[in-house]
């Protein structure tokens, strides 16, 4: 029965529809089944002791409680703005707590900046393929799609220059352990993004929800920080053309939905006023709760923890897929995050043994969605934070059953 | 010193400003201010305790901790929708889980609705003056308004019609206690809303923060039962044209940040699609906080417990009203909710005011930022729900001397 609604959906959302990844929790819940689908953290690594003991401490502190159950400031909590200044200030982009935009998870920062930059038909820059949480947000605003190949060291900044000339609203990147593919853009690459977008004038949106989650390798300084120092040796200090994001999902536990935007100050302020009509501001509570735990230096200790974990399911998950993969199937090996992206045989539709897959109970997310202009048929991401080294070595066994069959 | 971002703002970003009442915060954070101004509810009635034990409940558990830690469904946490089904089943509104969809806060739910049915140019229906939050909302999807006046019984229903004929995409009412005016539209004009919107195929959106919390006076259906009471007759159940929305926040805390939209399914799925774009979910932490305190019969006693404190503080402003106001000035004399709505004689200009009211330690809210196509310069609102009633006493009287110093 049609009500009166159904006639006057807006027209933005003629191109939204559900989730590729978001369906698949419905098959994933069916007994039995190994989902690499879904990037979720594992569940053994949330400090639930530490957050038990946070909300006792606030909770039973009238002064704090009372404002933590309470309407807050649209920006955030100052002390955890602070805290964040000062843990980027570790990785070289100097800031101040004026930079930072507390946000309700990093989809909620995506999403605003598409409210606050994207024009309907304007044009982004991204990777082929890349995030699908920032396409699904910012297909909202009709945002059009420049896409730029990668490869086993990200965007392939050979094909950038061509992509930049187009004239894109900006360029949004994932450097560390990309989502989907795992792979992480080196230095050189970096530099050579960094002068492009000052030559062709386009500035970056760079995310990063896993840059401290690197289990080998030496860590690599972010498109923000070179931007930055860019700006600084033409005298321009603090004032980077990059905007750079991330979250507590991963180092401490996405059922908070807590993120970060650092962007220059003018900027934030215009993203404060568009998050006012989004949602007036992030909990407090779950604010105060985050502050409480990764304050004092819990945070740098529990994340040497979450590394020490996911490098044994990465290992075990690329150990397994030596040992059960057929001739023919190639896959990323990520320094850190927490997916790897395989590739299959030309002409083989990763779609297709999707739903073969399911029947031997094992799940993975087909490639095809994270590519903004179709391609990457032959194509899925494997995640390996959520299972526990043994449950993946049976499901990519499982895996390789059905792609062997399939390959025959 | 500018950057890249700063000429590349979307244009919907050119009507957005800063809230009047976000702004006003810094002000009244001065030592020894009076503020009337915000909308918080009291601190001294957040159920702390209650909180405390649940998150302790849900920590402690390894089960629930895991769940509540992590990512969740678009729509909600299962069983907080269906309670608030069971609740909403009360008000005689025939619904299951599946017309629910938990929002970040009421905030959420209204950019939700812009989202999904705002196209730029598209008329809405409001009250004049109406809530400030929905224009905030709505206008970053640039959204225009056809206004209808309202006087102590809400909205003018004698000029409704007119504005009908002029086919906006839908209606936006407070019908219970409205913010910012404090006025309840009576079951009679009720009625001829949903007859009229009918009549011209306008759906509805209702909007019922406090509903639950009246002071005086017999509940009055809302509008979306006489819609659905309607349809009902006509063979059509569970078809209503009218989206409820509602929220935790006065009734539990705003610091959760947690609400809730009733729609027809099909709408719902719609609503969740453009969710996962927005935030993918709404912190699952908080889901199950919240459903912990409110389940088991203490929400129904907790409500009790803050319509007696604010019945209280009500009666205060409305007896230091009384006594300290010059002659020449009105006030509402709201049945329920958190404000009641001054007008000072025709010439007065409340901004005006306002500064000689903050030099004398006392805050409100001017009423003009209501009135979507101006207007209304001399009102202002006053919050009640927030001060004690000697604070309240005291800062009307305070207010008092403003307004007589300002009439001489």
């Amino acid at each position: 029965m049609q009500t009166l609604w159904e006639s006057r959906y807006a027209q933005r959302m003629k191109g939204m529809k559900s989730s590729a990844i978001r369906d698949l929790l419905k098959v994933v819940e069916q007994p039995g089944m190994i989902s690499f689908g879904g990037g979720y953290p594992a569940p053994e690594v949330f400090p639930v002791k530490e957050f038990s003991e946070a909300c006792q401490k606030i909770l039973s502190d009238p002064a704090k409680s009372k404002l933590a159950l309470q309407y807050g400031g649209t920006e955030g909590y100052l002390p955890l703005r602070e805290m964040i200044a000062r843990h980027t200030n570790r990785f070289g982009i100097n800031i101040t707590a004026q930079n930072v935009l507390i946000t309700s998870g990093s989809q909620q920062a995506l999403d605003m900046l598409g409210k606050v930059f994207i024009n309907p038909g304007d044009h982004i820059l991204v990777e082929s393929p890349t995030y699908l949480g920032a396409l699904q947000a910012w297909n909202a605003y009709q945002a059009e799609y420049i896409t730029v190949n990668s490869d086993d060291k990200g965007i392939k900044t050979d094909e950038l220059e061509e992509a930049l000339r187009r004239g894109p609203k900006f360029m949004y990147l994932l450097p560390n352990f990309q989502n989907p593919t795992g792979v992480t853009i080196p230095l050189e690459r970096r530099k050579i993004i960094v002068e492009l977008a000052e030559k062709y004038g386009v500035p970056i949106v760079e995310d990063d929800p896993y840059g401290q989650l690197r289990y080998e390798g030496e860590h690599i300084p972010p498109v923000s920080v070179l931007d930055d120092i860019i700006r600084h040796e033409q005298g321009n200090a603090n004032t980077g053309n990059a905007i750079y994001m991330s979250t507590f999902s991963k180092i401490l536990a996405p059922g908070l939905r807590l993120a970060w935007i650092i962007a220059p100050v003018n900027v934030i302020t215009r993203l404060a006023q568009a998050k006012q009509g989004m949602d007036l501001n992030t909990s407090s509570f779950i604010q105060f709760v985050a502050y409480e735990v990764a304050s004092g230096g819990f945070l740098d200790e529990h994340i040497k923890l979450i590394r020490k974990v996911y490098r044994e399911r990465r290992d075990a998950m690329l150990d397994s897929l030596e040992e059960h993969m057929p001739d023919g199937v190639r896959w990323t090996h990520p320094e850190g995050g927490l997916f790897l992206w395989v590739t299959l045989p030309e002409g083989c539709n990763a779609n297709d043994l999707f739903k073969k897959a399911i029947e031997q109970k094992v799940a993975f997310v087909s490639g095809e969605s994270f590519h903004p202009h179709g391609g990457g048929e032959n194509t899925m991401r494997l995640n390996f934070s959520f299972q526990n080294p043994e449950t993946i070595n049976e499901g990519i066994s499982r895996l390789g059953k059905v792609l062997r069959e399939a390959l025959k």
